[in-house]
């Protein structure tokens, strides 16, 4: 991603310049902002898209619920199921986890070009909308949280989330692709069948730029994975420790953004999820599913947002990056403060968190 | 700020020296996290803030309300009040905007140091919480937004915003303070009655120290300021224009991270909101108000945030920066997608934005 010193302000250019630089069309876009360097997505799309939540936040609606198993035809048609059918072409309509196109994608794989108006190289260029924006329908049945799906269907799951990551990986176009879920109204969930959405996107995103970046540096530094010290760390101090098995470790982050953050990382170094093993899978999907309901049996019916951080599609190594999981379960709200500084105020210390919601005897 | 490289991750330390570096009181903390670099503020006295707005969405509380004129006893006592009181160090009673300490804040004056434990250097060591954090009480009256309060309260609330930076600039142990409003339950408001925030922090802002770097490479390169260019591109665009005024130009940026957002800058040349005169805050609390009644006119009750964004108190001259306000409606929510990649989605083009809200014939 470009520094915002890399380009400058386009200096007072003529009109026509600019009007052809803002598209009329309803296709998405990427634009920059001069001043952080940030990415937006502009995503007309998905003004369009139903609220269940908004409107009903609790009521379940299984007569019409698109992600419910027999009403396949409310939605497009599936891009990958688990258990794949028996032609990997159809839909199987015996499907444990089921992924679909989104119908209101942020990003679309046909995203024409901008017309190249001479303003490319400056900052106020937007690059077409590319990418790939799939939902991941984690349940034949109408459950509301990733906790209540049986053992099974939460390796499914995860299955699923590396089979579309490698699949999305051999697109060019693509530099990245974030899985993530979003559970419960006040998780930004608009669906309340439990689902997570994988955006792929021809950026990497500034987030996990910072952290390749902080890895890279101590890497150099100290000939030693940043996640790897912390996971012997978190080990070693046990204070913010939430679960641990053979292969995973779960903690609340020292600098925690959210009340009960919890980040989940493999023990042994690994880059890219995709590398996991199905050992991995089935471990990790049943330690996820014990950290959920250990904070929905502290605070019940929590909205919560993960995602996978891995790293990027490039073909460079990042052999200095460890994947991981983090969560944050949705209590505080972010306002004025949070928006104008960056700097989250979070009022239950980690230690304080972990020791809440810790799990023994896995 | 210093960057993620600038101290390594400790190297597997000792018992008690990562037990000494965890405070069991109640005073707040600075801490870092390795990997983004950004800071966050561990509060643990806002846990116990009351919490109106998740209660009672919209009752109002006149007679309880902390903020109301008649209820002063119910606050700490004024750190300011305006118009003054005859004698300076007196509450006025007849104020018609208040400063108060706020009763749950995020950081404090009298912030403990925490035990060096030698693990100063490493990036796992909190900084003591220390800063002040008022309230600034804007209206007698249960009013619920800025845009109801009469054009003398307005001017009145712009004028305390200014002495209040002011006085903090004053504070060799601040770096920067912000002041901010949240409007209504959804901008993350406890209370109704109208109120803006002001905190003030031995560190500078990730946002602010990201502007401030691409304003001095823009100025670097271009001898020009990044905001006066984008005051001029965007009068003689116009097409993303909210109003104009002799002293002040509000448009809703490139690069919008939410619909309807809405910067206001002065149009003259100016790093320090602190350095505004009356006649400017006379225009600036104008403007505020009609962009935010047309705002309310097309999305009623609609919950908002802005804050200023101004220079540091360092004594560094920052002449490349400019001075400004940034409004963001809070209609969209963030969700996994947005904290997992520092990338805002917006379904609604700026363009179109200001084309809805426009205010003209001022």
């Amino acid at each position: 991603m470009a520094s915002p010193a890399e380009s400058g302000f386009p200096a007072a250019p003529p009109h026509s310049q600019y009007e052809a630089a803002i598209p009329m069309r309803n296709s998405p876009e990427y634009r920059q902002d001069p001043l952080s360097g940030s990415w937006v997505i502009l995503a007309r799309a998905r003004a369009e898209r139903p609220t269940e939540f908004v409107a009903q936040p609790v009521r379940r609606r299984l007569e019409h619920c698109p992600f419910c198993a027999g009403n396949e035809r409310f939605t497009p048609r599936a891009v990958a199921t688990y258990p794949a059918a028996a032609d990997s072409q159809a839909d199987n309509h015996r499907w444990q986890v089921r992924v679909i196109p989104n119908k209101f994608p942020a990003v679309i794989e046909s995203a024409p070009d901008i017309p190249d108006c001479g303003a490319a190289a400056d900052r106020l260029a937007p690059l077409p909308g590319y990418g790939v924006h799939e939902v991941i329908v984690e349940s034949r049945e109408h459950t509301s949280s990733f906790s209540e799906l049986s053992a099974e269907q939460a390796r499914w799951s995860l299955l699923a989330y590396r089979d579309r990551l490698r699949c999305l990986a051999n697109d060019s176009r693509l530099a990245y692709a974030l899985l993530f879920k979003n559970c419960r109204g006040g998780g930004g969930a608009t669906l309340e069948h439990t689902h997570s959405q994988i955006v792929g996107t021809s950026l990497t995103p500034a987030v996990v730029q910072r952290e390749l970046q902080a890895a890279a540096e101590f890497h150099d530094r100290h000939r030693d994975c940043i996640f790897c010290r912390m996971v012997r760390s978190e080990l070693d101090q046990a204070v913010r420790l939430v679960a641990s098995t053979a292969r995973f470790v779960a903690f609340c982050p020292f600098a925690s953004r959210f009340p009960y953050e919890v980040w989940m990382l493999p023990r042994e170094h690994a880059a890219r999820y995709e590398d996991a093993s199905l050992g991995d899978l089935d471990e990790l999907s049943a330690l996820l599913q014990l950290v959920l309901r250990s904070l929905e049996k502290n605070f019940s019916q929590v909205p919560y947002n993960y995602w996978i951080h891995t790293s990027p599609f490039d073909s460079a190594p990042f052999d200095y990056y460890h994947w991981h999981i983090e969560l944050i379960p949705r209590i505080t709200s972010q306002a004025g403060f949070e928006f104008g500084t960056g700097c989250f105020m979070n009022p239950v210390a980690p230690e304080d968190a972990a020791s809440t919601i810790r799990v023994t005897g896995i």
